[in-house]
């Protein structure tokens, strides 16, 4: 069974999505059409979809309907589940935008890891989308000493956790790290149990760092919301600044290899991720697997 | 400067094109937004660019405009102009008949490797549509020993030319070529002064083969229409059929990656290639560098 149904394409810094609008939840959206729709040759091509359903709509988002009018029903692209994805709800509250669902300003979204705040800021003029920043919760510091190696050098880095784990080295130059085709070593294991995403960083400026990421079971990628985060953290107590202690917020300036994010991390722990979120194309989509559940 | 442009995407075996329909050739494409168009993530994403365009309409398509209605501006996925590309003529087709521009049947496409003959079958039945074929040209033979080696392991290959080169190894197995991430070795250089493309293949039936490709500068691919073509005529010899000696057509069904082909070799020497191409989404792309010439 196959059905044509309406569909939008965006991205933020290159981590990109399949939107697909159905705010009464009346597509049926089964792992085999996710993964149809995010097949880079035979379908549109994407890193996930983002399914927008009213929450009222959705019975995984109902008891969050009072407070965020929106679900983001977030798919990876293998077409299983996932609870949050910080690039993804940026480009959510793009199209929710552009649809004229919402204004600028701040916007609550909810996600399988609860009601998220997104602010939208307001359009710099004709062509120029404002930024879209997404609180993406507090930093955990694990402690401990921590390494991970790649392309023959191990490099001291730290542990943090953004609701997954991150290892940051710093080094003299991103090359260093190699192709990055395999997931760099860490140790100790334990300090990883369910595997890590490692970020290797240099200094661009002050309060301005360049970034590669390699994510668990994607391999170096393009863009990494939470990668990002935790890179702004590291720098911060490298350099030794926590907002904790200041009672001042710090920002960095963080760019990865599919564009530019910045990361400001608050007194009170939470941090928040900005950046460019961008719809590029939309339009109507037929594949097999797709359907409509009929009233 | 950005613009709206209509777009549709659409695959032959997995070979993935962003097909722009310009009938008066007002749409122009510099390389930097063909590029844009076909980068996967900040884009579309596609192996490159079909520019639907009359051939009345185009300086390099005017002198074939009495033969033929329309011209395939054929774009790599760097932006830069190729000659021709047997699944992307065939996606070409499927957008002509779609779009109500041509019936089912024969059909004169203008390319710049000259005007190209394609059959449209008929429909067969909803949801089904008709196979394309393509006259592919005749396939030479230079002859000579040559080999390829890849995973450690050197084969025997036929050198076959469909205007670009080939070496079609038969092996017992598709895995033992490897991983395929660098370009299979060759012996000898003499026999290939712009490298080769190399086929590695494997019997599943009689006249019915199974496929890996390397195609030269891109790495292993999901289809290659040229290359489907050298292993059907490499795999008759092998099994001592010529059609040009007994004067019948000979055909072979070839399974690549992406998906299955077949090929006639004619006793005039003509290689045809046939199979699915279909259109798989519609709509509006809007991308730095897009922009209409306003009459």
């Amino acid at each position: 069974m196959s059905t044509r149904i309406a569909f939008l394409k965006g991205h933020g810094t290159e981590n990109d999505f399949v939107i697909v609008p159905d705010p009464d939840n009346v597509i049926d959206l089964p792992a085999a059409a996710v993964a149809a729709l995010c097949d880079r040759r035979a379908g549109i091509g994407a890193d996930g979809v983002l399914h927008v359903v009213r929450s009222a709509s959705h019975p995984e988002a109902l008891a969050m309907a009072a407070e965020a009018e929106w679900f983001m029903d977030y798919r990876n692209g293998d077409g299983s589940v996932a609870e949050m994805c910080g690039n993804g709800v940026r480009v959510f509250a793009r199209y929710l935008r552009r649809a004229g669902y919402v204004g600028a300003g701040d916007l609550a979204v909810a996600t399988r890891g609860g009601v998220k705040t997104v602010h939208i800021a307001k359009a710099e003029g004709a062509g120029h989308e404002g930024d879209i920043t997404v609180g993406m919760g507090k930093a955990l510091l694990p402690g401990g000493d921590v390494t991970v190696t790649a392309a023959g050098r191990t490099y001291p880095a730290l542990n943090v956790n953004m609701g997954n784990p991150h290892a940051v080295a710093f080094v003299d130059d991103l090359a260093e790290a190699g192709d990055l085709f395999s997931a760099p070593a860490y140790a100790p294991e334990s300090a990883y149990p369910d595997g890590v995403n490692v970020e290797f960083v240099v200094d661009r400026a002050p309060r301005h760092v360049g970034v590669r990421v390699h994510e668990r079971g994607s391999g170096e990628t393009r863009s990494c919301g939470t990668g990002a985060c935790a890179v702004a953290v590291a720098a911060a107590r490298r350099d030794g600044v926590d907002p904790a202690l200041t009672g001042e917020p710090v920002t960095y300036t963080v760019d990865l290899p599919g564009g530019r994010l910045t990361v400001t991390e608050h007194p009170d722990g939470h941090v928040d991720l900005t950046g460019a979120a961008v719809i590029i194309a939309e339009g109507e989509v037929e594949l097999a697997g797709l359907s409509v559940i009929s009233g």
